[in-house]
């Protein structure tokens, strides 16, 4: 069994964390810590688990954690950056699922992330957790960032795109919507049902964190800066993330069914990216309660334009889902363990 | 026209007072107040009047309230109470939207609200504001106590049976639905998105404080404590409150025509309450945004119960519909003036 | 391996029943069967089973039936009667989550269905499939009738109070909420988003076919024909049944701790049912996707009343989940196997 | 008075112009026309109208059209041509909601409605009923061609930009999300609401009918022909659209600041379009309920790229609402003239 511990779960994505790891097959929690809950046992915060643990919220433990063969992450930003110099010596292994570790440039990240990182000398030993892009370094990996949500649906859609090094794309455009849980439990106004439910939105316009994320997976596949616009938007509902990707490519009407062949072929062993067939208009819940990608591709011939829409949960292949996909390659497990959850209609 | 303050009008009762208020054709606000919002734009609290108006929100003032003709009170319960002693020795007139005046007994308010009354000498003062029940003393109060949104509906759905003094009710099971809205602006996990929708939950069970609010009406109106219980529930929605309403008493089986009859004539007169067709299953959409009332009777002849369905807008016929259905009485104005919006569907 | 077979399962319980028959570790699908859809691929019907069953709809075969271990209809009342006499001599068994054989009593199957019933010698041959109530007959059933969705959250809420001979139920009131799943996934209009989000209603009046079936149960139990109200509300959300049941018996005052006891204990031993904690108000997300029922009492001793909340996923404990555990009983497993899916929030 | 009658109005767009005209204070309705409802009440079909009008749905009948001031069609496309020509002798003025009219080119319309059309003649008489772009022409047009709600949403973002001869727009991208009730009234499986709600969509990829509207407006305004991709989605909700538009513009970060006074000068006089301040992240919410159209502006100054934030109320400034805007103009009353709600929250 694998020893694991939990930093921080007292948000969405610590909750599906847990969930996900008490049904894993091959994994022992051992504890979960939190400031402010210490002393709290888990399935009071969360009643939806009770009777599956008896796990108590405690007080972060540095000599606890590193005798731990894993330890998640699940922290806001800035938080995990303090933690992990300290555990660097032990043989614990990380995954972070917060942004501390997903920039490699450390001015690029103090710059999104007005903060001053603790440890920048790290940044360099973090793999980027994309098991389809980077599964042979997660293998080894002691760090491991944990994607974010949108840059997983994102990448997700181009990369097969990206990797063909004769292919000139000259823009993309990434026009994405996400469910409210990536706005996290913390009561706020704008998150309330009386307020979000009933609407549409765009925020963080041109100001999103995820933007520099996916601009550095662009360009460290395509060797290339290509440009890059990102648009969030909240729309009514839990889970989900749509994103909508038109990408300027020259030569498009010329291309399509190549580039139909290039995407299934590229992910046609990949357990949780599937190419959908053609006009497909794949809704996010679809994938909803599951670990899967689901990808749907359109050509405008006049325009020179692929359309991509590339769809996830945010909690699962957007989080927690994908960071339990990278614990299972890191020690060696079949990659499906525990995440193989039939997506869930009506 | 009539000169119109409001004090607190930053919860959701508050808005749509004013949302009504600026569509009153005979109306004009001259001063809204917020200890933490002064100095604010009220369009730039609430985009959606902009354009409709210029108030800013001001500090308290009671000299100021004191020559406007009508004061409003958005407010929470306990707030109220203090403002109102310095106002009596004017002309102005006041409508509470909060609770502190609902109770005529002292007791009773303060082991329910768990907080000491400040101006005890005005309980009895106060008219409670439901004009099919109150409406002559409506139109002479210096003070209007409005009802809560869940006694509004309840009431209305008992009142015709409650009247007849010959009838002997035994007892009264009240089974509530109300939207989200009711549960206030100020952000709360439970009331976000990610945690209300989807679900349905009871909340307060034995212990609402509208529970004594209705009894203390049937109370009023039979001269008899009859037993009452109330459970409310938090449906995933924004508005509509959907009162479930049992009342148990012998005979039904005989009466069942006569009630009906009784239902359509008591309230045949009155403009914002209606009695629905037979086997009519009311939704609260069909009344959501008017201040209509609308109210379905069956009858269960084997087990003597007479099951009557009431349906609001908690925000307007249950709140800030029904403030100014009593100011429209208080100033002499046709008592439907701006209050004659025709609910909207979908 | 158990092989089962499935007649019927285009609708929503037989979508959650293939989703759930699926990940069953002991179970092997041989047959699916739908008139309208032989010849179609599940997965093109059911997109989110994509990659997880190859099955195609099949013409309904009896010969195919009789050679599986059972067959499950998720049919429609008034079709499970017609297959069913035919396979009786087989060795196959049957679980119908359909109402033919819910209602032991011919006439009143009949009245209240408006259908002749075409084996009423069978009737009696059933057995009412609720495991915490029936679980010895339920072993060796060959036809088993799963329950309503509303009858299960109502029987489980109410079974504790109702088997002890000594107490005086005078009266029962069960005022439930159910989501939009339990009217199906053939388009109506009053089904629609537009239609049905944003409101709530009371339908099917006095006139629910659910009435019969938990009278017949509090009769089977009690050996009294106590007087019962049940009243359905449709609430905006997919999942999910809330039972707000109110029960007078006189002396609840004296009472109270004895009940408390008398469910724990009589639950304690049962894996999908538990007694909350006192003051608990729970909300259906809490049961959401799992095969659990959860209860809360409260008491209201001023007026002889018990008040019980009893929640269940419709689509899983009061259907497809609940027709899994009678085939684990029918078949010696674990009652528990393939059914302890973790509820998910958000 | 101004007399009018509607054809067709037993959909979502026939219930809101029919709310809205009930209000309007210079309208009569003098007819109202349904085959399939003929002599049903119109409170009946729409229980929110009980007591607000007395209408029956009659049978059309040409002669009694002839003798309206103004008829409108709230009829799917396909309908109106077959009524029109008879109509064009006499007086009446009409105003169609449905597609007929849009497009000019007697090719594209058929090539995109996949129908023929049976009055080529008059798609010339016919204005294209944007107020704020053909003012003028509609205060004397005969026929009013009422526009798309996409179309009305991307052509008021755009049309300042569009009107600039000078400004060389290269490509538009619109990204375009729509709440559920533009789907319309009739049952169907994908917009139930246990399929609609709790997931995001595309539909009509590079196939949507709007596209070809929008792309004829910007061609008569800037007499170029700009690549236009237009790529709508269907939110989980039930109205308003919300517009992201990409403008893709050589020069842009030196123009941020003239293109947002040319947005404010352009709009400053029109009673129901405004620019939002700078940063503004508008929400369909805050237009719900009205006729009015918001506007805001990001510039991406790296990408030489202008982006649109547009957003109405479908039903209202996307249909109803702007025929009614449409018919003030063409009998010269003030525009406002009925349409003057408050948008409403919560």
């Amino acid at each position: 069994m694998i020893e694991v511990a939990i930093v921080g779960g007292t948000g969405y994505t610590g909750v599906e964390l847990l969930r996900l790891l008490i049904q894993h097959p091959l994994v022992q929690i051992k504890m979960i810590t939190s400031r402010s809950k210490a002393g709290i046992r888990v399935d009071e915060l969360f009643p939806t688990l009770h009777g599956k643990t008896d796990l108590i919220f405690e007080e972060p433990n540095q000599a606890a954690l590193k005798k731990c063969d894993v330890v998640f992450f699940a922290t806001p930003h800035g938080v995990a950056m303090n933690y992990i110099p300290d555990l660097w010596d032990s043989s614990v292994r990380i995954i972070d699922l917060g942004a501390d570790f997903r920039l490699q440039s450390i001015d690029s990240w103090q710059k999104w992330y007005k903060t001053e990182h603790s440890c920048p000398e790290l940044l360099n030993e973090a793999v980027y957790g994309l098991p389809e892009l980077n599964r042979e370094l997660i293998k080894t990996a002691k760090l491991v960032a944990n994607p974010g949500c949108y840059p997983t649906a994102t990448t997700l859609g181009l990369m097969p795109l990206l990797e063909q090094v004769d292919f000139a794309v000259e823009k993309i455009i990434v026009d994405a919507k996400s469910g409210l849980s990536g706005a996290g439990r913390n009561p706020s106004m704008r998150t309330l049902l009386c307020e979000a439910s009933e609407g549409i939105n765009a925020y963080a316009v041109l100001s999103h964190r995820h933007q520099p994320e996916i601009q550095q997976t662009i360009t460290s596949v395509t060797g290339k800066k290509i440009p890059l616009v990102f648009t969030p938007h909240l729309a009514p509902m839990i889970r989900g993330i749509h994103a909508t990707i038109y990408v300027s490519m020259p030569g498009v009407a010329q291309m399509a069914d190549k580039i139909t062949a290039l995407y299934r072929s590229r992910y046609q062993q990949e357990p949780f990216v599937s190419v959908l067939p053609e006009r497909s208009e794949p809704n996010t819940r679809q994938v909803r309660y599951s670990n899967l990608c689901q990808i749907a591709l359109y050509f405008d011939l006049e325009n020179d334009l692929v359309i991509i829409f590339s769809i996830i949960d945010n909690l699962i292949k957007g989080a927690s889902g994908q960071a339990i996909q990278n614990m299972n390659i890191m020690f060696g497990l079949d990659e499906k363990t525990g995440l193989e959850q039939v997506p869930i209609i009506p």
